[in-house]
């Protein structure tokens, strides 16, 4: 049983500054709450009665009323609230990113390239994602399901780009995706550095640009009038594999 | 100006039986009209005034009328009405595979991800993907729209993989990534083959699996519990960068 306030307020947190607001989100499905639960304590749970899971207090509800609060076209068994974790601020993270591969994030606006980042992310074992603060937001329902749960395991850091990349030791590798970059599977990689990607339509922002010291290129074979570019997520893909192939 | 027959003719564009009844189907954007006019010659056009291109006839609409007859969600200018290539039977097509890289995709089911996957496969210079027949079909106008103008470039063949696999010289190489395959970083390649990508959720068939003689895995890098799989456009993605980084 759910009341018309509960599903107001479930269908309000499509919004972000109601997520912000509330300090909660949404995950939607067996996989994506399952992997969610890892991480995060829900804070509310509902589901249909063939939805079962031990150590968590559920509000059954029936097919119809879950498809009143679900955001999918096709609700499955189980909708939840997960507390938005806080930012950690971006200072604090730059002791861990020392020694491995992080992404950051610099405009990428459509939640199905964002959700599909995440997870490439953790595919290649990449835990932290800077995102500016024009990024899409990684809690928007859409997003929180393509990334089928990968958000259970990377950190996600909305912060200023230029300010977090100038707190960086002087000289730490700082590798982006431009046009006149230098092929990628030639040129000298590092276990170790931020990969910056770009908005869909526009790429690196010239303030971020300028703060990028390894250029890199994904060339293209394809022979006279090529395809013009590499969808953000698949270019994204393409290079973390490469870093992941040699280290 | 545009008819209510006219409207209601273009609007049935997007099911497949129409399309194949018709020998038509829709692209929108000048971009991907752009693109697809270096290939196709379109049957019709209908623009709007601020859309200019020599060449070819133009019916002038109104922004309201092209709403009408677009599947955007923010119509763009112009939509055009295209040919249905004819597909070459598999055969004849298997003369030009000997001696480069094809793609066949054993059903495929998501347009955003077949779109995808034929703009990496324009990018990576590979011009032909054979596609089981319950694979989506490459001209609904989700598709022709994610293609990004990458349709005008590469081929699509649909037919029975298994007989096309089966037609194949004795030890063509045939690629499909397998959870149990061989690290595809490590693992031998060759300048010629066929890569096989299963559907979504259940991979290669069992039909097709049994024609793979060579089989590949991405391997994830994330410790511990990891994302359980890549989305199959970015899986394809990985793939193909890898063999053109060798050749």
């Amino acid at each position: 049983m759910i009341s018309k306030n509960q599903i107001k307020f479930i269908r309000q947190l499509e919004q972000k500054k109601f997520r912000r607001r509330e300090g909660l989100f949404v995950a939607e499905g067996p996989k994506v709450v399952g992997d969610l639960m890892r991480r995060f304590q829900p804070t509310a749970v509902f589901a249909t009665p063939d939805w079962n899971h031990e150590d968590v207090p559920v509000t059954r509800v029936t097919p119809d009323e879950l498809r009143r609060i679900s955001f999918l076209q096709h609700p499955q068994q189980v909708l939840a609230l997960f507390p938005l974790p806080q930012d950690a601020p971006a200072d604090s993270s730059l002791f861990t990113i020392h020694s491995s591969l992080a992404l950051a994030l610099d405009g990428v606006q459509d939640p199905g390239n964002l959700g599909t980042i995440i997870r490439i992310a953790d595919w290649f074992g990449i835990d932290t994602i800077f995102c500016s603060e024009d990024t899409a937001d990684a809690y928007n329902p859409k997003v929180v399901q393509a990334t089928m749960g990968s958000l259970a395991h990377v950190h996600i850091i909305y912060c200023d780009l230029t300010a977090m990349l100038d707190a960086l030791p002087e000289g730490y590798p700082v590798y982006g995706t431009l046009l006149d970059g230098d092929d990628i599977y030639r040129q000298e990689l590092t276990p170790e550095g931020i990969i910056v990607m770009g908005n869909e339509g526009n790429g690196i922002s010239e303030a971020v640009r300028r703060r990028v010291n390894r250029r890199l290129l994904i060339p293209s074979f394809h022979p006279g009038d090529a395809a013009e570019s590499l969808n953000v997520a698949v270019a994204t893909a393409v290079t973390c594999s490469e870093f992941r192939r040699r280290f």
